[in-house]
């Protein structure tokens, strides 16, 4: 994006040239010069762009004339006595036809016509319609520039009432009443509890996912736990000290630091939702994500309580302190095998891409199990124990399993399937988006790849024509170790649309170490559950002729 | 094959009583009472057997005065003066048109007539057609009765030339002259080098897969080592001294014995050429068997050789004593970290099934590393080494990897692939067989499934109807270890034919632990070494009318 957005700026300053007038631009709050009238680039500029680029900076050359046309109006209404909005106004002015506007402080701003000029692509702009900008140029710091809001400054339409608060939906008797505020751009999924998944066009925009927009899965309402009361209680080994431990406490251990990748089990269920319906959360693409995630290791911190590795399978059960009204917590457990193992890394963190955990991701202490479910991953970690037999709770045992797609409601043994751990092969493709038209000559596409258990990506085949013919995709993001590959790749593939094409049903499908593949369609994998949704990921597209 | 063979028998136990008649049942040498009129048993019979089996029985009693009337004509031919053939002459009698004939020490017979009634079924005496029963009656055990010797009496209609020997067809100056004799049973897909694999009715007859129809891949002629002079050179590292290991040596470290699945890289190769044309021998689903390994773990012996895990990647390299005319030995490596733990369980193996290495299966000594593709199990095992880099040999670096269905032998970069390590998850049909005509009511359906990297088999799928509908499978075998399930299980589903069904197509589909599936159809996992073949298995049978 952050090319995209020179390319942008390296335009307008072009544009400024070619008029051959002292580049003002009409920039600062308000030019009334009557006589500015913007001329058309010509067509033999070239600039210092090339290649794929260079078109993209042509048609924002193209937009300019339009653009400026239209600020001129817009600067002068401005000019005048500031006309007062509320945020309700504002909010409901989300489309071509309402107008779309956005706020900035306490500044009102009609972009509508901007949006196609957008350098990061309209669809990021349209996230933050009918709201404020600040949660969005917060996660992309290329905002924070002069001229940005100089070009911004232009399309002002007013101001918003300064007796306006934001008005809370929540009642004081709601469990959920003293949830944190969620960042606007996240998809919502269930708001009690909250769920909700980056929209596609932000999840690859960064390696690491910022944390505002870092995928939320919460079975219950968020715990507001005080940093200097929180203690730790992890049962000790028979003939072993159980130890109490504060945030201090933890901080005693080395502190370990790694980037993981989680990922919900029901990750695209929506895509097997389509085939028959499932229970559970209607996620698309972006039930996961990346952070860097730091804090003691479980190893080290079960060896204090006096725990090794036994013979007999044990398992290390974690309780959340996140509950229902009933007292019920949330629960889980993994292998001890695995939470014992060095190499296997798994966290009990309070760091979360540099940062104190945020409230939604188990402020202070969350466990991080590398290559494992989500699930397993407790947050506002309580207590961790060594026991015989797995977690006893819902989520362990009646839950978060796979089954064959023949056992339904009235068929299902919970107990015939593990639980799930490690997860399987993924990828899917965040752009262009389902039903999107894409440009003809050559298409962008992106994606995201990973696998569990520390297997690293290392192919992913990208199709334009469902799968008959592949082209390999170019992996961006962190090599990853070997046997540690814990979080994903990024990858793209510049693929030229054949002539003529109207349609193109792009897939994608990833391979790992293992050389495990995604399996061709969702209904043989499909499960009452709707989790492990891994086919290869399907678009259809529209090509513009 | 017990459990019929036993039914068998009590059948013939029950047609005597049947006949009230002292019950010699013509079972000696000859009997000559031309009065032996043999009867129908009466349709009220029901003996021991109750349930699936009983159809079974009832079909061998039906068939049963058939067989004795025309064993009565066998006998009284074979009374005479021995007729006298050659191998030849035997070998040219397998199938029905033909007559099938095998031969047991200097015996020939004619058991054209039995082989409906052979209990273990049909296809597996067929594979002794033309030949000796020996290698066979080795395999199962329980032919070596009595009873079953006065069965097969019956059928003798002569002798073999005492002047004829096993005509050799190997020059002395063949470097494949001092190949090993092997079992009849095995398809030969290579003579030279030698590659071979059970056939799909043995495949599964049996957990540990006997010794003598093991699979073989073999790269190179099996070189013939003396084991009182034969030494393993284990390069030491730096300030450690290196080994020089006898066998006696090897067998002074802790004996550590596990049952593993070794699987080749092209197994199943033969469907990925039905797509489109691949190098590589055609593989049906043989290419994998189950042993029980011991010998010394090679973490133990490296140890001993000073290394130790270090922090950067290394790799243990491997050769073999295997080599061409140019002096080039087979090689492979494997990460240094799978090597140094002790849970990886890798192994130099001097014990297959209890007994020596055979010698196709790399005598005195040969890597054995759970989990991963054959190639890597290096056999007749001379040198072992640390290195900073993957073997140089052929093949591990120009072989053994998975591409993209789009790479050709104009295109392929086989730097660009990682080597074949752990295999991804993988099941097969082994009966009924693709062809085949089944009977209606109900099918058997049997196979194997097992996956890499000591991810254990959770659940078998199967469809009778190309995937559109499934039933799970009955797992079968040792249940496995958690991370360390190196042994495939066996599966088996009785599956009721839909009535009218005219054919059925067969489908199935294994999961891991780690919820990898296998994708749907050939062509998208295609790649022109066919490797990595492990979309769903299908057979296409039909129904008995």
């Amino acid at each position: 994006m952050l090319l995209l957005h020179r390319a942008m700026v390296s335009g307008l300053r072009q544009a400024c040239r070619l008029r051959s007038t002292p580049s003002r631009l009409c920039i600062q709050a308000c030019s009334t010069n009557d006589s500015f009238q913007p001329q058309r680039p010509s067509l033999t500029f070239s600039g210092d762009n090339s290649g794929t680029g260079g078109w993209r900076v042509m048609g924002t050359l193209l937009g300019l004339g339009a653009m400026l046309a239209y600020h001129d109006h817009r600067c002068r209404a401005a000019q005048e006595s500031p006309r007062i909005y509320t945020k309700e106004e504002v909010s409901s002015h989300t489309s071509p036809e309402t107008g779309i506007w956005v706020t900035l402080g306490y500044e009102v701003f009609d972009v509508t016509e901007f949006v196609g000029l957008h350098p990061g692509g309209p669809s990021k702009l349209m996230l933050a319609a009918g709201g404020p900008l600040e949660p969005f140029w917060a996660l992309y710091a290329v905002h924070n520039q002069s001229h940005v809001r100089e070009l911004l400054a232009q399309y002002k339409i007013g101001e918003l009432n300064p007796e306006d608060k934001v008005p809370s939906t929540l009642e004081t008797s709601d469990p959920y009443a003293d949830d944190p505020i969620r960042h606007p751009a996240l998809k919502v999924n269930s708001q009690r509890p909250f769920n909700a998944e980056p929209p596609p066009e932000l999840l690859t925009e960064n390696y690491i996912t910022p944390n505002p927009i870092f995928f939320t899965r919460n079975h219950l309402p968020v715990p507001n736990l005080d940093p200097d009361t929180y203690r730790l209680h992890v049962v000790g080994n028979p003939g072993s000290k159980s130890l109490s431990l504060s945030l201090d406490d933890l901080y005693k251990f080395p502190k370990h630091e790694i980037t993981v990748t989680l990922q919900c089990a029901g990750n695209r269920r929506s895509e097997m939702t389509q085939v028959k319906e499932v229970k559970g959360l209607e996620w698309r693409t972006g039930a996961i994500s990346t952070a860097r995630w730091a804090g003691a290791r479980l190893c080290d911190v079960l060896a204090q309580a006096g725990h090794k590795l036994c013979e007999t399978e044990a398992h290390v059960c974690f309780e959340g302190l996140d509950s229902d009204p009933t007292g019920t917590t949330y629960g889980a457990s993994i292998p001890l095998a695995r939470a014992m193992d060095p190499e296997a890394e798994v966290l009990l963190a309070y760091e979360m891409n540099g940062q104190p955990l945020p409230r939604d991701h188990g402020f202070p202490v969350r466990v991080v199990v590398p290559g494992v479910v989500g699930a397993r991953n407790v947050k506002w970690l309580g207590r961790v124990s060594v026991e015989p037999e797995e977690s006893y709770s819902h989520w362990q045992r009646r839950d978060y399993k796979g089954f064959s797609p023949s056992v339904d409601w009235d068929t299902v043994d919970f107990d015939s399937a593990p639980s799930i751990q490690e997860l399987p092969v993924q990828s899917a493709i965040t752009e262009p988006q389902d039903g999107e038209t894409v440009q003809s000559g050559e298409v962008t596409i992106k994606g995201y790849a990973w696998s569990g258990g520390g297997r690293a990506v290392i192919r992913v085949d990208v199709s334009l024509d469902g799968g008959l013919t592949w082209q390999a995709a170019e992996l961006d993001g962190e090599e990853q170790r070997p046997r540690k590959a814990w979080a994903w790749r990024l990858w793209q593939l510049q693929a030229v649309v054949p002539a003529g094409q109207k349609e193109l049903n792009i897939v994608c499908k990833a391979v790992d170490d293992s050389y495990n593949v995604q399996p061709d369609t969702v209904a043989p994998i499909w499960n009452l559950r709707g989790v492990l949704s891994n086919a290869w990921h399907r678009v259809h597209v529209h090509v513009a002729s």
